[in-house]
């Protein structure tokens, strides 16, 4: 009998790493993709082929408009993705692509579902590494999502649930997580990464997604499978 | 200039008194209503009403389908909602009308639009007393929730906000709640409370919130606007 856990799953690298990862460990996975107003459905027809590819057949979504609200980020709103930034500005500022409080709105969805599932274990792909930008990927905004957590729902306080935000990439390098998935299995081949695709979904190359995931496959001395433009 | 704030307008006597408390404390009001798979609009439609009467031009509203995740509260699923429960069990028991981590997807979501439009103060119209058996509900649970909240957001780590979740009610009987309510003259007649009302609107009357809003007038010796049946 395998211990149940939800997995916030987008369908790029990292949650698809994640699952790989999960899954290794021994759990029973149901997937949580989350439509939060994308310009694009690239990442949610990525995330489908990702659980389906790792045999996840419990994938349920959900619709939130957070562009609703008015955020600049570039990941919801009309604003330019930005191109060819250097490695250190994308390792030291939080970049336009932040999408305001979103893992909280992510978490609190993947905790309303487990509750209603009787789950108590949640996964979720933040890396501190790579992204140090966003605040909402680091251990100690992962630890306070879990302290609240565990006053915030009936199933902790009537002791039937203790909840666990597990997070596996949280200290690794962009080729560690390559590496590592690889290892695993993962084909990456069917995830997407991309903040700025071309109209059939292919990668530009050159966002800052693009750009840590080919050099994170350069990194590990392994080939990514998308194709890029010259 | 007043200092903006956001509070979560659901349309109940709760919310609708939170929102003239913090008016009159000078704030100037952003209202967030979420439609969470109600299975009815009435309660959106009396956030409306509440808004307009209390001269709330800002008033954004967001879907989020809780009850796809197949939670079984009688607030989102084909579960009978129960009547004429006795006083000591609706003070002991976590209701079949809980939805998981509810407060924790709506506040998710207010901070979503604090952070996007700069604001730092939140409002929600928690109250412990009448709802004790909602663990989001308690203050243990809305200072766990600050203290993430201000880990996980740029504003928050950058310095140019200091999350507050503003809980006037959370102290307060049903009966203060009314008195306080009428003097800051909230018209109830435009709210809505009732988890079973009839196809026009209706309260049923017997419900927990039915019986615990006539209860809170009785106690305050006023009258409750709304017609109940015989």
């Amino acid at each position: 009998m395998h211990e149940p856990a939800v997995i916030l799953l987008s369908g790029g690298l990292d949650s698809a790493t994640t699952a790989a990862i999960a899954r290794d460990e021994g759990f029973r996975l149901v997937a949580l993709s989350v439509d939060y107003g994308q310009r694009h459905r690239f990442e949610l027809e990525a995330a489908a082929r990702v659980a389906a590819a790792l045999g996840i057949d419990d994938h349920q979504s959900v619709s939130v408009d957070l562009s609703a609200f008015g955020a600049d980020s570039a990941l919801t709103a009309e604003v330019d993705v930005p191109k060819d930034r250097p490695a250190d500005a994308m390792a030291s500022e939080i970049p336009v692509t932040y999408v305001p409080a979103r893992n909280t709105v992510f978490l609190a969805l993947a905790l309303a579902l487990a509750e209603a599932r009787g789950i108590s274990e949640l996964f979720i792909g933040v890396n501190a590494v790579d992204y140090s930008g966003y605040p909402d990927c680091r251990p100690e905004y992962i630890e306070a999502f879990e302290r609240m957590a565990n006053v915030a729902t009936r199933a902790a306080v009537e002791g039937r649930a203790l909840y666990s935000v597990n997070t596996p990439l949280i200290a690794m390098s962009k080729a560690e997580i390559v590496r590592r998935g690889t290892e695993l299995g993962v084909d990456y081949g069917l995830t997407h990464s991309c903040y700025d695709p071309d109209e059939r979904g292919g990668p530009c190359g050159r966002c800052d997604a693009c750009r840590l995931r080919r050099q994170g496959f350069a990194d590990a001395g392994l080939v990514d499978p998308l194709t890029y433009p010259e």
